[in-house]
């Protein structure tokens, strides 16, 4: 079938396995999540690594986030290509062609970028000067994580130094992600982890500011994290992606998202009363946080995902899904879910609306 | 940069994450299971899932082999739209519009499915007949899976006389997958599930063959016990897929293969002596076996794969790659790290022969 064909359908009639968004659910939590961070006076800048799409994130955008982050230079590409200015790489480029693309889309459109240390500032002021555009820069700073970013205040001011001394470049603020915050299941350790890393962020925000370099951006927090972040004085944007789909590893956090996105599977064989095998697997819904969670069937219970097969126990003398039937599946990581497909089915009092493009996905 | 700007580059210069592979080993791995089974009378039904090219495909049938198999349908009709020929299809399809599309493909080629219960030769029967071409039946049997397939010789013999009752479709014969004996890492006790789950589908051949119905094809293994297979009487034809690129976990097991596909990556970050951070995540290279190994540097180990990011930890005394380095990742699971990417880098002496499309991935 063309695309075309395919708006108006039932979610029933689309074929298997595909990833299933609910429009009015995603258009709530997009609602929700901006409402209650306008409400704080911090700004919502949405990570576009969950989605991958330049329509999801023009739906942001239109809401009022102030811009998107993208977790690759590729992804920032697709977005500007889709029409979206004000996005912040969240990641290091270390390679010449790509300082070379990211110089290139900084003269279109209002880019920044994370680093964490002065070759690599260097490089991008050269990139930048080559191509005679301005690329932001933000510093990273490793709250926690032991991943990228600068591991102190000093290093925060020599790299935000370097910053305003080289042309081609802007410096525009810093940013943490408190990655090892988000998942505690814990409210009150999940909290008190969170402060604790946005305390070493402002630590680094204000000794540059005391160095008397102005910090027009500071960037932080994630889904789990969005409203411990909010709530601390200094912070001035959310980075947030997972809350418009959400997914089982979020659903357990307790947080007022709903979830949007599902993968729709198909009953291609019932070899005993006792097993259901649906026709997705690892290369169609993520694997590496927890099974998927059937919808709709109480005692259905996922236990293994084979490349192209999930396998599920049911009770005999329960309700199961014959075979033929459609599944619809819960991820326990929508990030990674969406990566797996080339299109999203937006659908809306279950019958397709849109068929949107992962643009982002497979391009690096 | 066009595709066509980057055949002959050196690998180091192709931007990463990016899928290599080596020509020259993925030649020999292929020349090397042809000629063992040629060798051995058994006919190689290579595995299109592992490498989703039609391209890499034709190598293998030029090499010898006599068909491919396909994971899902829409593998399927990417090789027939690459120019492939004779397909086992061995998942079942459910669907109205897969068998449709499927009654479609086999118009214009040789195309088989794996079958498991009467009403699904029911509905094949039906879509070939309405679309006038006739569909290869391959009874599905379970060797101990547990996943898809009969479980027992008297449904194998009920589905091969519904097959044979029935118009459109042309009985092949049986398959068997022993998909719980590929990894076991003890030799022996691979040789004996292996061979065990080969005798349950003899038993079912050998009950349809005394019902006097010929039986052409007896398809099973893998690339872990395609030697096993291979030397036991009555099972024609070979299903390996991994062999042309290996991974960790079929390195383990000894085989005469040698690993061709690596995930190359640059190094992003070098935030502190012994932490390397690495530009590929579990977006680019998959995660659900063990973490990828880095090719070159003995005392570096990658710990964490986090979206777009490794984590690796090194040596501050040793050697390690500096930022802005490329390193070469072998990944653990070769089929779904593939499945992550849509173009494939072949590389022959270090330089870009040419740049294959991932056909089949995405599409379902």
């Amino acid at each position: 079938m063309q695309e075309s064909d395919l708006i108006g359908i039932p979610e029933d009639s689309i074929s298997t396995p595909a990833l299933i968004v609910d429009a009015d659910i995603l258009e709530a939590n997009i609602e929700k999540m901006q409402s209650y961070l306008s409400e704080k006076g911090v700004s919502l800048r949405a990570h576009a690594k969950t989605h991958k799409s330049p329509y999801i994130g023009q739906i942001q955008m239109k809401t009022g986030a102030i811009g998107l982050c993208c977790a690759t230079l590729a992804e920032a590409e697709a977005m500007v290509q889709g029409g979206l200015n004000n996005i912040l790489i969240t990641s290091q480029v270390a390679e010449a062609d790509k300082l070379q693309r990211l110089a290139s889309i900084a003269a279109d459109a209002d880019i920044s970028i994370a680093a964490d240390c002065r070759e690599n500032i260097a490089e991008l002021s050269e990139a930048a000067l080559s191509r005679g555009s301005t690329i932001g820069i933000v510093i990273e700073v490793d709250v926690g994580m032991g991943r990228c970013g600068v591991r102190s205040a000093g290093e925060a001011v020599a790299l935000a130094d370097e910053t305003v001394a080289r042309d081609g470049l802007r410096f525009r603020g810093l940013m943490g992600y408190e990655g090892h915050a988000v998942f505690i299941g814990d409210r009150t350790d999940r909290r008190r982890t969170g402060l604790a890393a946005n305390h070493l962020l402002m630590e680094s925000v204000n000794a540059v500011r005391a160095r008397g370099i102005p910090v027009e951006i500071v960037s932080a927090a994630g889904t789990g994290t969005y409203d411990i972040a909010a709530g601390m004085e200094g912070i001035t944007e959310i980075q947030a992606g997972s809350y418009i789909f959400m997914d089982l590893a979020y659903e357990k956090l307790g947080l007022p998202f709903e979830i949007s996105l599902t993968v729709l599977s198909t009953v291609i064989s019932r070899p005993d009363q006792k097993t259901v095998v649906l026709d997705c697997g690892m290369k169609s819904i993520s694997v590496e946080r927890e099974m998927p969670r059937a919808r709709g069937y109480d005692g259905m219970e996922v236990f293994k995902l084979a490349e192209e097969h999930a396998l599920a126990r049911v009770d005999p003398s329960g309700k199961s899904p014959l075979r033929g039937e459609k599944v619809s599946l819960i991820p326990s990581h929508c990030c990674t879910t969406v990566n797996l497909h080339d299109r999203i089915f937006l659908v809306r009092n279950r019958h397709v609306e849109a068929v949107l493009p992962v643009s982002a996905r497979g391009v690096h």
